[in-house]
């Protein structure tokens, strides 16, 4: 990486996330020396791609910039020597997420995108796709750096590490970001003026806060959540975690425990929307009908405000910072997923969590958590193992293993219902699971298939 | 253990298994050279005590041996020298097994006693009687060996090691000996020609099996278990595994993960016992009053075959062999609840497992398993970290740790009514929490209090 | 392993040692229903194969046997359908051993056959044969058993392990033989009542005893081992271990632990055997002649007892036993080196240690060791390591590899002259090491020869 | 801590070394609010004392600073609310050091400070005085920072977190300082634009190097060294690492390691300085000396430049960084004796390494390294645990673990000799060791003394 042009590539470029991508390159012109930023999609996101990419033409040029902004359906031509790429697409497209949601609703079970079935077939269906863009980042960029915040984010970064033998990745999440933007306030501090350690795995990690004059102010914060708002994304129903439980860990979960730590109240929210509202992604399509229609604009050439309504917002901003720190070897303080290397002494040393870490030329390196106290060492590496079981389920296809990430997830309540939610998942999603193909054959032979009601749904909103 | 006269001791020697134990000592009377026996309990146990007494004398007398038996109220004077001391007692007796059964049951929760929340409670109330009887133990019969059977077995050894600093202890279970009872026969075998290899936790654990060509067999029971019985112990519910499970993770599975496998199905049999016949315990006592009944004949002079209705059947006798192995140096391969030492690598290696070891006069050996796969490795940290924090707790009496066993309970689902669960257990438990005594003060003083349907029911039976 | 016929090979079929490996399967006749014995040799040994292969002959026939005994150079031929496949072959012959001798002690530095410079000469001639043996029992006899006793075993066993990815090895040594068959009488007792605990690698491992009341009685031993003889093999010399060490490590190494424990001691007799009587090999060449001139004898048809003065006694024995244990699921305490799979802690469990373990039909399982205390932790940690490095300098031939074993080695002082020793056997073994074949055409081309004095006696030993 | 008047105190202040130490604090005087330095000795080093103290006086008035200099002998007056605590004293002064060096000598071992046997009577006599010191802290500044450089460091380090339970403490080494001043100009770099990642212990870690296009330039460097200087500190003799070996590693070592990599001609070397021109601590000596007629000057008031004679030149610079990252949060990085906490997932997580970290506010938090290749991890783990042992002796006084520290060292060739050499330095350093009163009795008492020829050379220098 010592190029004086930078060849920036987005796969999934067509996302609603891309001007705030945009905008996160124009804040750091000044340490990225872009030549050109191709935005990569599909067929399917061809019209969405046109919109978002003109959008993003606009807003290079307002910004007095000279990069050259390309849109492509061609992925192999966009990798062609790229310096970074970046990835943030969602197989499937929303009718995916809508499944993810729908269908274990429809069981009385959690639906939602990372968490529980959802989760999991999210991976299922992302992982085949991930290895297929490292396979061509082998032939076409082998330098590259790829930054991933397609979710979940922690599975997806380990299955390019342990099936895609590729090293040069980073994965990212905007939890820690909004921790790091919202608690310091709480207590009267500055983000600078504090040391924030973080680690565990994406979506289920813990942290500490330390003042500049090393008195650890963890509590501190968790005193003032208490008494207001805790800076959760917008995609997470705001739970207050149980006090004395935090007393007695001393540390501040992120925002997906409450999926752990209060089951019943995120399950009886997520039904709630199920039978009244609609789910998340019903609610998340509605906000990006507006944003498209924002973005036809031809005279807007700025990020809009309301994208900040989305739940991904700042993982953008996270992405361009991350780029900034490795090519301007910055050495940036950053919640990263990466190897463990023994960060986190209670996982394995040669898979990926989400810790912080220091971010430069020489990529991510995890700064050293220690030991965590057994509640959390028990949580953490159930999490750990149940992702390498979903990870390897998605590369292999066996229905063994599904069944066993299925049993494994504290979300899912195991036994027939389960097995046949995961059945019915799998003939739903039978389009984007090539993997699964003969389990799903057989599956159909057997007569599953999604429910009516589901079905409906589904069609109606595409 | 030089000694030719062994002066044996049980700490709830009132129980209905006395008898099992008497006549497994009188099995092995050649390798034992027992001089005195001496059953212990409590003044509320005394009048089963005398019951259960007597019969033992009776056996003892028609096996035509000379051997002591006193019956006492006294552990001090019984400890005294002793040889080997067996702990089977039950703290709050029956009711409080019903308390653990019907108060989670009233809230739609599992109601099991080593399971959920009724296992943690029974681990509450046990743990600080068995470190008293350490104590005891260090005064009065420091050489001597302990051999526990007291349940949750696991919890209470791994409690006895790292709390009691006692290393001379062995914790049983019966649940491996009737698996080694009753898969051999499935595939034609008998068990001396089979090897196997347990590995786990007390009541959640896998074991493999190997036949006498070195052929690896697990498979070939696995495959004969869906055509029949799975030689459960009478306590557990029979729901089958699920088959593509098993073939995937390659191991069998213990009767307790049905909890785990088949979630729904446990809860659902459970609650259908709490609405209907009575939960285990109503019906146990129902057994129990049939048995005392039997051993008041004064011709009864052997142990009744009503017996093995019970649950715990074959604990005892397990109990005389790891007694009879480490006198006699037998070096037998039992599955015992000792220190890891390395033999499940992915656990500590300094707390107690479950798991084949040899046993003889130097204790018990551990045999090396090996690692297990992400989806049995995920489950046993979580339920190996979970003892931890329940026997902290119950060592500490504090609440946040309290409640973080009950978060990481996979049994309990999470949130508010779990903690509700919790509160009105403990105040129900009250008698026999000393530890956790200024919480349930302040529990009781903020109005928490047993629901009337099920104070009703625990006066009933008492 | 099933069969009633079965097919025994031994590599290297021409050794002295042959004798009391075939005493050894007559004295277990009943156990083992042995077919054929398959003695396999290369050309340069056929003259030995032959007197020793028809001695064999005349102790079958004299034994009442019909057992058919066949000498052979075709290995592959041998190999078919084999059942169990026992090694124990010198590559290189008597010279080579007098190279690991008679080279570095003319640098002044310890010389001998499993320790120092030539023990890792040694396995890099080894490595290469061993697993051209396993890649024709992969096509040849997939099945079968190897029992390794050729040395140095643990690094033969390491290797076959890791390299050759065969999993049903046993590698054997006579070392905690002879321990296990000397020090019960010290004590006054016999081995049955002992419960022995080896843990460590292939002549570095300590063990810890304890009697059949359970008292650990391993520092009784250490006392009366500084009364008399400690059982080591006849080929290591015997300077007493310092009381105070043991009595710290309150365990009792191995004998070869002299040559770490005593180094000065240890080093100063072999350069007095080099500079007179001659080094262990001329001795042993000595002792050989003699065997094989009473083995030409047509009515010898016994193993003479002279046998016993070779180091290696008991080695064919227990390579007997260890076969008898399988094939009978006898389920018996061996020492052996196999995987760790956690027994010591201390040690990954991925690779091979020797082990207290018990041998059936499933092959060794292990038995736990548990953690050594950081004086042993830290020697230990240090030679495995070390093993692992020859292991992958012998199958790599990487020069850089090699000059790191020897610098890890503690018999070799660091620095030119060991570099110079390197280089220097590196072209003494030239024919036997054809993975170094480019490196040693460097050092021929650069000068590097076999000193005259070494050549000499090399020549004239032939 | 967040006083803006800092108390600074430096036990062993009558070092030739405090003037770069005062020169530290001056070059950082705006990030360090000091308002009072105090300079403890010992009675024995009073004279010293007055000279460097009145020397930084005058340092800090031509500085034009206020700072009070306080020079006492009552180190508990002197840690009374003191911010930071500094130790560079050396117990028993030079001749202690003239004793490591020269007995060892006389028995042909190296005489060295920190490695050999030298090293090992360094932390005997140091150890029992810094866990007094950590006493005094304890009750004086409980909240102070201690910032070790007495050597052995990484071993004092070590007993003050293991045995003083001391967590507040940062121990410092100049060796990884001049590597990183010296090597980035052999590759034409800067500092500031290569990433270091050190890792291992004190005096024995390794480091690997990135510049800030994220290309590793480790051997780059090590092309280099082969061309020119290598940047060790004034006391280590340079003789080159074999060039294979490092090629091999792909890792640069300490200059230490030359002592286990060369270690025959670092013996040579050694024992000539012994035989010729005096060993190290006599040639320092007169550096002392010369030093010290220099800080007698009235109107010398800068540090002078034969100070970087020394061999500790740095130390002092380093420690003043340290205060500074800390007090002022600057989260540099430098590379610390701390506690591992994973970073070096080869060793124990609860134990001291020498490592790159962050430090800051929050102290110093170790960066990963993730594991080393099988040469480096068995010499690493001898090495770890060989400091384990010799602390271990230290505290407790155990002549059993002092042996087999000597015995586990690589400079040391076990034996009699070496068991002579240890009973020596016990009666030679009889004085310094109250925790070896009884042994060293038992030695005088059984004949064992100084010999003469050292003695002499050690009354000569006082």
């Amino acid at each position: 990486m010592s190029r004086d042009a930078l060849k920036m590539v987005t796969i999934g470029g067509g996302s609603s996330y891309t001007p705030e991508l945009i905008e996160g390159y124009i804040k750091r012109k000044d340490q990225l020396p872009i030549k050109e930023i191709w935005l990569v999609d599909i067929p399917a996101g061809e019209e969405k791609l046109n919109i978002v990419g003109h959008m993003a033409k606009r807003m290079v040029k307002a910004a007095g910039l000279d990069w050259e902004v390309h849109l492509t359906l061609n992925r192999r031509e966009a990798l062609q020597d790229a310096d970074f790429v970046s990835t943030q697409f969602r197989v499937g497209l929303m009718q995916a997420r809508i499944k993810d949601e729908r269908i274990p609703g429809s069981y009385g079970f959690l639906g939602q995108e990372t968490n529980g079935a959802g989760g999991i077939f999210k991976a299922f269906r992302t992982v085949p796709v991930i290895l297929d863009i490292v396979k061509d980042m082998k032939e076409c960029c082998p330098d590259a750096w790829l930054i991933n915040f397609t979710n979940p984010s922690g599975m997806i970064t380990e299955a390019i590490q342990t099936y895609g033998k590729w090293d040069k990745v980073i994965g990212l999440c905007n939890v820690p970001v909004m921790a790091m933007m919202t608690e310091p306030a709480l207590i009267g501090k500055q983000l600078k003026d504090l040391t924030y350690k973080f680690a565990g795995i994406d979506h289920f990690h813990w942290h500490r806060v330390f003042d500049n004059t090393g008195r650890e102010v963890t509590m501190d914060i968790v005193a003032k959540m208490y008494e207001g708002d805790a800076g959760l994304p917008k995609n997470i129903f705001n739970v207050q975690f149980f006090r004395e439980q935090l007393e007695q860990m001393k540390m501040i979960p992120c925002g997906y425990h409450r999926y752990y730590y209060r089951e019943q109240e995120m399950l009886d929210h997520s039904l709630e929307e199920f039978k009244g509202e609609g789910t998340r992604a019903q609610q998340v399509m509605r906000i990006e009908k507006e944003l498209f229609d924002l973005y036809k604009d031809p005279n807007l050439d700025y990020k809009p405000k309301q994208l900040a309504e989305r739940g991904g917002a700042h993982y953008s901003d996270a992405a361009c910072e991350a780029i900034a720190s490795i090519y301007a070897d910055k050495r940036t303080h950053m919640v990263v997923s990466t190897l463990n290397r023994g960060a986190v002494p209670d996982l394995p040393t040669d898979h990926v969590v989400e810790v912080s870490a220091q971010v430069g030329a020489a990529g991510a390196i995890p700064l050293t958590f220690g030991h965590f106290q057994p509640a959390e060492r028990g949580w953490l590496q159930l999490m750990k193992n149940m992702e390498l079981v979903i990870d390897e389920a998605a590369v292999t296809g066996d229905y063994g293993l599904a069944l066993q990430a299925f049993t494994m997830n504290p979300m899912i309540r195991s036994g027939q219902k389960a097995k046949d939610l995961l059945d019915e998942m799998l003939v739903a999603n039978k389009q984007h699971l090539p993997q699964f193909a003969k389990k799903i054959a057989e599956l159909e032979a057997a007569g599953v298939h999604v429910h009516d009601a589901v079905a409906a749904h589904i069609d109606e909103t595409i």
